[in-house]
């Protein structure tokens, strides 16, 4: 007879913190704020811990669970999803990353053409005796170099550049709510689409607010800490620079008492 | 006269964890065992942290400081570098990350043929009181399925893995010697260079040595817990399942006391 | 009055090839042989080719050709999306590029338990007087090598290899098309999801049908030259070899006259 | 006795165009023209082609003429490289693609300060009858929008570009022209180090020579055109373009008569 290997005794005595599956494309629903859902394909790691005395973890139900949730607003069923998997795999604690696209519609500034903006999305959630959530979104947005605008008799070098704001919170926040909040810090937003008056007033806006990556990430942090419902967070920027072959980086994280 | 934006006083009041450059491409120079040194092409990051009342970091001074440390062998200078970023930033604590291709010779177990397998490396410094530095290297290894070993009346399905281990540690290790743990606990290690009777003898070798993720990141565990030079460890075993379009994944990381 | 730069008359007399967008994340949907459409996230490129006399192109015009195609089934539409940016941008040639994951329901062969497993696909296409369309296809699949199990006692090292097929037909041909040949060439399927009888049962039959990548290419080869509604493909095999860190590759590619 | 596969008579009557190994990390040298060669590190791919009665290629082989070439100067070697590869392998086509980052002392313009910047280049041959041989070097770059220079009050969006050039040449051409090449045609060329004067001359610099990624390739080709030794080459133009979070991207290639 075949024995169920992976559920052999061990005796090595180690415990191990995080066993599963990485990597699983896989198509989902997110909220969306003026659509209500959102269908986006993600890429999914899910873990389980495994005690010592366990050989293996068994990977085909990692599958099972996600699954049996498949089509479902994935953002609520987590903590359910989380629990199936803990009991499924008989573990303490069970975590999983959704990775993703989102699309916005974006409003060009003065000709009033719309288009779609892609952001790469993050949700991060883990279950022990607690179930902890943090999202996080990646934002492109222009910022203008303030010591080049200072130092120049005209013009100021610019570049695209990448807002990421990592967050926890106790009561919902809206994707849309955090890219909002960064592309109001940024020099200026970014569009899709733009006809000629739109790239005018972008290229003026820009000029009009430089800002260093350390200016955005302490503007964005000043809206965060005012922010009731945000129990912790970080933001990075990170530019492309359009003067150097590498990037400019900035960074802080903060958790509230 | 143009003003010095970056040393403006700045009255936000946050505090900026890092700011820096990132994703710089440069050559290094690393200790090897065998040859003395090594050149090879690294990607680097650099941080400071910024004081509250500090507008902007300076960028060029970390390309500078990098840029008197050329040609030096790297992982014996990171003390004084560091230092010196921390001086010329005037800040209270550097960090550098460099990540780089590390190659060893490796000798086919039957026809002795010589060839470079190549690994991927990184250093991870900070300075701020005290140094601290931490090492790691990812090993590419085969792994073959206990499970399907165990329930098939023939052949196991096996597949190229990649096991990371990061260690801080208060004597001196080699990359050498982590690459050798990783390699001992796999199903077989691997080599570029494998005529027929070596492909005979890795074969059987992953036949005879079945290995989930499971059991190859707690080997290497029992392994690290015994060295005395290691004060902290992770080890990550990363398989690109033949059977599947996802990867299995399992994770241990332990602080000794 | 400000000048419309891109219209101005060139004088370098060099027409240019190719100019217009890449790397556009977009929303798209596309042909499912079972569920009529599936919504999905690619990655478009939109070119025009440029007169020599004319300066620059009109970026923004593209966007708005491909938004005034949003939601529509998108491989049917492409020579009306490229007549129009053809029009809309005064070219002689307009070019597409457009990259997805697409996903296929998966049964596992022996518990029948079904998981959807992803293909990234791509479609390619131009028109200048006539409308050309190629369309393609990377299937992961098992491989194991012949050589490995001929010359060991047991066993056979075996991988992940991906397989892409590109086509250019007379009549209409479904990707899952394009998946089952590849899927059928090789020594097994992929499946998301497997039960301890199925990785029995793949571990086996890959056992049973071992494959170098040339076997694969030539195999999938016999199977395209039959296809009267074919008039052009190439096939392509990479290895992720478990015994090496480089892959194994081969590739055909044949014009029927 | 164990049958040697790959020897095996192949009675499906497909030839492969190209087999080998894909995606080798090898140090290599390359000739350099300020300091005669330079170290560094690429990914190699080498192929042959297949004969339509032959089972399969011998992958071993392939890393043995590699290694037989180990420290040599590559560039001046790979017609005999390919030449031991067609007769290791006994086909009528050897190929080699070999792509590597290569440095470049960089002199900041006003304070004469120095850095390192990296560049990928491309080597790729092929040997049958005769040897073919192309070059390539993409080359970071500033470049400055000439509509939004016009179009707005002050200001003008600008970013980083990628260049890539590829030459096939009748007498010896230098990477290092085909980067002079590319930057002079920039709106300004990029820098590692940079202090304030720099910047301001940068930033002035990329304001007064405003380039659409179609006037870049132009000019690049008006260059290239005249250079007698060169018989063929394509050149790109990529924009991070830092208004949108798609790429602006031109492509012109030519062949002479």
């Amino acid at each position: 007879m075949k024995i169920d290997i992976q559920s052999q005794n061990d005796e090595r005595n180690v415990q191990i913190e995080k066993v599963g599956v990485k990597n699983i494309k896989y198509p989902i629903c997110v909220e969306d704020r003026t659509n209500k859902t959102q269908q986006t394909i993600a890429e999914i790691d899910i873990y389980v811990d495994l005690p010592h005395d366990h050989r293996g973890t068994h990977m085909s139900r990692f599958l099972q669970v996600l699954n049996s949730f498949h089509g479902e607003n994935i953002i609520f069923h987590l903590p359910a999803l989380l629990l199936e998997v803990k009991n499924q795999l008989n573990s303490e604690k069970a975590y999983i990353n959704i990775r993703f696209p989102y699309f916005v519609q974006k409003t060009a500034p003065v000709s009033g053409l719309t288009s779609l903006l892609d952001y790469d999305c993050v949700f991060q959630a883990s279950l022990a005796s607690v179930y902890e959530f943090q999202m996080g979104v990646t934002v492109p947005l222009t910022t203008l170099c303030p010591c080049s605008k200072e130092i120049s008799n005209y013009g100021a070098h610019n570049q695209r550049s990448y807002v990421t704001i990592l967050v926890r919170y106790s009561d919902f926040i809206w994707l849309e709510e955090l890219i909002e909040i960064a592309e109001s810090k940024a020099s200026c937003e970014i569009y899709p689409l733009l006809k000629r008056p739109d790239e005018k007033y972008v290229t003026e806006k820009a000029f009009d607010h430089p800002a260093f990556a350390e200016d955005i990430v302490r503007d964005i942090t000043l809206v965060l800490r005012e922010d009731p419902r945000i129990k912790w967070f970080s933001v990075e920027s990170e530019n492309i620079e359009s003067i150097h072959n590498h990037n400019a980086y900035a960074r802080i994280e903060e958790q509230k008492s």
